[in-house]
């Protein structure tokens, strides 16, 4: 664990947050760098480990105030594996050429340390005039199950309900300004098994070929053109990820083969919609199949309105670009956040992330607290 | 290596064949009790082994007179492996109830004791008009490479062709008399590779999804009814048998998919117009995907005329039935054969090839014996 330096220097912050290896589920004092630096601003800050015992994923929650708006930065602070191939060392915070580098500089410590930097610098130009408030979790790169989803449970409990919420995922794919994020696709993930009998090639009338049975399936799952998109989503798209049968031998008609779908859909749709038409599909073609359906999230949007524009603004103020609202991608942790108020995502750009010698310019991670400052200001906080 | 009690008495010759633990590859001494018996006969034994140094495949041809014609009784001595659960020695020749029991019974060590034991009655009977030979080979469970194919290359090399063949393989499904096959499909196995480009499920047109181009391809192969059958034939049947992929991650696209299909084909069908529309099937769909095709054997028929009608009048004469004329089933050695001389396969009933406790009944192979015996008399050897 590193010691935090209060600071209304993001990168600073950035730095500190970097020399923590918090590879998920580690922590190794990231959190703690984050809630001191709440504390020092006068944060109320409440660490909540959610999870079975010995295991448990740390989070934490801060408000600062309880006025009318009240603003919330949501975020995470563990990070994938650093894998393999750097030029440096991902976790010392090296900075280089205008860069700084390491695990998680773009997702998303830097957003974190953003929007820190921004509400010390909020503070140091006079009196709130709303609140606000921080969920920070060190579970997003893992199985997201103890995480921002328990954190919400319990801020319903005791009736912590923000207006608005800005979550620092890194949004832009190339430049600072490209794409605030106002919704995701919906994502869920489908294992069909069909069972059959097996038996000699040369006396398939004995058998029950479950191949035979699963083709016409995939082939109806894929001949469908879910929709043509719709006003802010790009077409649901379903894509076979994998098909195992794992039969050697090239004279038997195998027992059992599996498929497994995933599907990633927009408003047209809901996971109950389309678990219902594969279901049908399933059992048209195999009756006796049996279908395992999980739901990473259901898609939403966030209503493009005042406060949407008012984060539009804010980006166009900083960096003379009109950013696109968007909906791609994959998800994050906003599909929990949609259910408690409010939100859209803007970040740093997130051309390396995940990928050796992650990387952001000092520049943008300073173009990204004055995004959050001056949102702030036009939020009315 | 157990030793040969020569005699016309097939029980006493099949408990012999039994005794010797030839799973193959293994021999054990069994293709010896053949050749023993052959000699005491007056026959002249070639032992042909073929193969790599090391693992050569054992193989007997044997010729008693040049007149012609000259009737061939061919057949295998090795048996595949015993597995589990016998209710007896599967080596052990044991004699129970009026059965013998013991690996290889039925297939197909039963159908050589008996053309042995024929042909010993046959000789008894007085001299010979034509000539007789006997091929056995001690690879035809296993992969049948240097087995009775490359036998009837040494014998075409010689000069040395049959008039006819009879194979002794357990051709009856329930009773003796079921049918005589005169004819086999032919199989072929191929392989489809599809390579795609891999990719993150969330963003499908940076990747290129190989299973949505193998399951149009696998759609396309089994809608289409190969045949209705011949006079001869059962419908040609196309089974896929494997499909894999092996791609755990529910978020990724893979960049490989692979099936497995067999063909069981009839006379309308050769290996190479199969071959030929399946790619055009594959290149249709997947202009880059690769094919491999290994083909077991064409299909056959032998003309049903005047030997045919022969075995299977002495058939009806020895079990009181006619015979049915058949193609169905797996491969035999007969797909081989077929290109040396005409051949027919009728042997013991196989109820029980290929599973724990095979057992004949005693009075089967002595009818085998008979029925061989009549054949002989009626072919004019």
């Amino acid at each position: 664990m590193s010691h935090p330096s209060f600071t209304s220097d993001p990168v600073a912050l950035l730095q500190d947050l970097l020399r923590c290896r918090s590879v998920t589920p580690a922590d190794d004092g990231a959190l703690s760098v984050v809630a001191h630096a709440l504390e020092m601003m006068g944060f109320e800050v409440t660490r909540l480990a959610f999870g079975p015992e010995g295991e448990q994923t740390p989070n934490l929650y801060a408000r600062l105030g309880t006025g009318k708006p009240c603003l919330c930065f949501a975020g995470h602070t563990d990070v994938v594996p650093p894998g393999e191939g750097w030029s440096c060392d991902p976790f010392a915070g090296d900075i280089k050429d205008g860069h700084i580098y390491g695990r998680g500089t773009a997702d998303m410590k830097g957003g974190v340390a953003a929007a820190l930097a921004a509400v010390a610098r909020r503070l140091e130009a006079g009196p709130l005039k709303g609140s606000l408030a921080f969920l920070i979790t060190g579970d997003e790169e893992g199985p997201a199950r103890y995480g921002t989803k328990s954190v919400l449970e319990w801020m319903k409990e005791r009736g912590e309900a923000p207006d608005f919420c800005v979550l620092g995922e890194p949004t832009n794919p190339a430049e600072m300004g490209d794409v605030i994020k106002i919704g995701r696709r919906g994502s869920m993930n489908v294992v069909i098994t069909v069972k059959g009998v097996q038996g000699h090639v040369a006396y398939p009338h004995l058998a029950d070929n479950p191949i035979h049975r699963l083709v016409p399936i995939l082939s109806d799952l894929t001949s469908r053109t879910l929709d043509q998109g719709s006003e802010w989503f790009a077409p649901s798209s379903l894509q076979i990820t994998s098909v195992d049968v794992g039969n050697p031998a090239t004279n038997v008609i195998p027992a059992t083969a599996q498929a497994r779908v995933n599907i990633r859909f927009n408003d047209l749709h809901t996971s109950e919609s389309l678990r219902n038409w594969i279901g049908d599909v399933v059992s048209y073609h195999a009756p006796e199949a049996t279908m395992e359906v999980a739901v990473s999230g259901e898609s939403f949007l966030t209503d493009p309105g005042a406060e949407v524009e008012q984060l539009s603004e804010a980006v166009q103020v900083v960096t003379g670009r009109k950013p696109k609202l968007d909906t791609g991608g994959g998800t994050s942790d906003a599909r929990f956040i949609t259910h408690c108020c409010p939100v859209a995502e803007f970040g740093l750009v997130g051309a390396t992330m995940h990928k050796r010698d992650e990387h952001v310019s000092l520049a943008s991670v300073e173009q990204l607290t004055q995004v959050y400052l001056e949102f702030m200001h036009r939020f009315g906080v």
